[in-house]
Formats: C-alpha cells, sequence, structure tokens
C-alpha cells in the first residue's frame, strides 16, 4: 500500500505529519514523500527542512495520496506538473486525500470537480470557486476523496481513513499507540467557538488576511 | 525565544512536529532542531528524513528545550554528549519540555530527579526508576518542566506551555490558527479507554512489549 505525499515549499508541517504518524503505522504501509523538485523542501515556518527524494515520474501508480496545505500553497494553484500527476494517479488511486488547504490544490487540479470537501475554516469559500461543495465538517469523505480541516484536522481524518482501509480495530490500535486522547486546555480550536479577542489576537499573529 | 527541538535517529516524528506547529508561531518564537550528530535525521518508521544543521555546542542557551520520544529513545539514555548538554542548558532555560519518552531521556539526564512527570503510557513505571513520580495525566508541569503524554499528548502539552509563556488569548489564538477542535472518529487513545480486543490489535501492530 503505497502511500504518497506530496510536499512543496512552504508547506505546513503538521499537515504532513499528523496523518504520516498515523497512515504510515498501518499493516503494509509504505510511505513515499514526493515533491515537483525533490531534495529539501522548507516549511512555511522557514525552519523545518525535508528531504525528499522522489519525483512524481517516480511515484507513478499510488494507492493513497496525500496533500497538505500551508503558505506555499498559494504557489501549487496554477495548472502544472503537479496538477497533471494528481489527475494522472486520480485514476488508479484508492483514496485522494487533503488537509487543510491542500483541498484547493486538489480542487483546483480538478480533483474535487462536483464533491464536497473541507478545508481551513479561513479558505471554505474558496472552494466553491472550483465546483466544489464546502463542507464545515471536520473531516469529509465523499467517493473515494478524504478531506480534512485545518491542520491538525489531519490527525482525525486519517484516522477516519484507517478504520475504512485496515478496520475499527486497527484504526484503534494506532489511536492507542499515540495516545491521541486529546485534551485541549482551551476550547478556541473552531471558527465558532473563537472569540472576537481571539480572532484579534490571531490577527496580531498572522496579520488580517 | 530560542526553542531547541531535539532530535535522534529514530525520534517519532508527531512528538516533534505537534509542539513545533505550535510553539513555533508565538511571537518571537526562533526555532532551532538540534542532534549530536547533525545532517540527515531518520525517523522511528524510516521514510522521514530531517536535515538538523546545528550541533549541541552550537545552541548553548535555549529558552525552552523540547525532547521527543520515539523507536531510537532507547539508544539515548546512556550517559553522554546529550545527557551532559540537557543538565547545561537546564540551569539556564526557562522550560524544560518533553513528549512521550522523550521524559525518560530528560529523567535518565537526572533534569527531572524528584519531579512528577508523564510519559507514554506504555512506559510509565520506568520513570520512578530515575526517581521521578509518574503521572497518568496528559499534561505534567512541575516548576520550569513541561511533559506530555504519548505522541499526540504533544500538542496539548505545548498549548498549555504557549498559555504560561504568551498568555491565554495567544494560545488560544494558535489553536484556532491550527484548529485544533479534535474530534477523534474513536475512543480509543487512552490506555484506560481501550478495549482487549484493541490492545490485541496494538500487539499485532507493534508486537508485545
Amino acid at each position: 500500500m503505497q502511500i504518497a505525499i506530496v510536499l512543496y515549499p512552504g508547506f505546513t508541517a503538521l499537515d504532513a505529519i499528523g496523518p504520516y504518524e498515523v497512515l504510515g503505522r498501518l499493516p503494509e504501509a509504505d510511505i513515499v514523500f514526493v515533491a515537483e523538485n525533490p531534495g529539501l523542501i522548507l516549511n512555511d515556518l522557514g525552519s523545518l527542512s525535508v528531504k525528499v527524494v522522489h519525483g512524481f515520474e517516480e511515484v507513478p501508480k499510488p494507492d493513497i495520496v496525500l496533500v497538505g496545505g500551508g503558505a506555499g500553497q498559494a504557489g501549487q494553484m496554477a495548472d502544472g506538473v503537479l496538477h497533471a500527476w494528481l489527475r494522472a494517479v486520480d485514476s488508479s488511486a484508492t483514496w485522494m486525500t487533503s488537509v487543510c488547504t491542500g483541498s484547493l490544490i486538489l480542487a483546483a487540479a480538478g480533483v474535487l470537480a462536483g464533491r464536497r470537501a473541507t478545508t481551513h475554516w479561513g479558505a471554505l469559500e474558496q472552494l466553491a470557486e472550483f465546483g466544489v461543495t464546502p463542507s464545515k465538517e471536520r473531516v469529509v469523505i465523499d467517493g473515494h476523496c478524504a478531506t480534512g480541516a485545518g491542520v491538525s484536522a489531519g490527525i482525525d481524518m486519517a484516522l477516519t481513513l484507517a478504520g475504512l482501509i485496515a478496520g475499527d480495530r486497527v484504526a484503534q490500535a494506532v489511536q492507542l499507540l499515540i495516545e491521541y486522547a486529546p485534551q485541549p486546555p482551551y476550547e478556541a480550536g473552531s471558527s465558532d467557538a473563537a472569540s472576537d479577542e481571539v480572532y484579534d489576537a490571531l490577527y496580531g499573529l498572522v496579520g488580517p488576511h
């Protein structure tokens, strides 16, 4: 079971690593990081560098594809090598998946046309521009496409997918292994739950966009 | 605010990347990955290679230190360069932190002596061997030491720490940014909640140890 995780400059690390830690522990999982330009790929915070060995042409028939989001997502929206590869592997992959604004890339490539999908709460409206029905759910399964909401939602998406692939028992065993019994110290993680003061603090961190 | 994240061969990716994604988004955060032998460091699943530029001697006074766990933790328990560095930086660091079995490394180095701490559920008993009081809590703060339970607990530990460092509002803003409103599809993430069948499936994945 080959699982191809797409990286690009400016990726958000947790988008990729949350699902990696879940899916990579399934029986027979063979994870391959893949990039348009193999080499060291730097993330959006500018301090994590991941070595990617394989280009798209070396991964022609992955069983599962994962595309994460991040500040660099905007640079992956034009039709080109990545989009062509996504469309090509879509015809044979068992699952096409995304986390956060990775779904915008899948959508721009045409992979999500006519489907329901989710993304980071700040980007939901953009999905509709590509003929995709935005959903505020944390995990959306539509056909062979599985999308997760922002960043940390990739863990929930991957565990849901793990259950569909390997059965509930195995997915639960992975959950136990990574001790995923979350206890956030606050309840500010959803766009509905956060207060105006928290939004103000957020704009202070990342600007008004 | 320099945050040093220790990597070693066989680290668990999510142990490091969960807190990285939280702490790295705090104002003034300057993350540096550090290793005894800089270069490409391969994780426990054998498919993720992170480039580490700096050795311990180049990071003599970090404000925050994070040590994660993983299959490679067992190879970091002997006194040596890492332990000596941990003891040295402990005297000036604002926070010494760990995720999963990273606390066993802190404990073996003597940093947690006399304190309460947590670790992965499967390793709790081992903490006592180093004069540390094991706690089953998901996040333990004792003095300037913050420890998180297994793997995914690093996100909760880091958000708790973010609140103590930058205030509740900023920590909540980071939580909103990474959309951390978890919805696990199962309730199997704690060692108390998981059924015998799930433990059997876990042993099937990783063996009886």
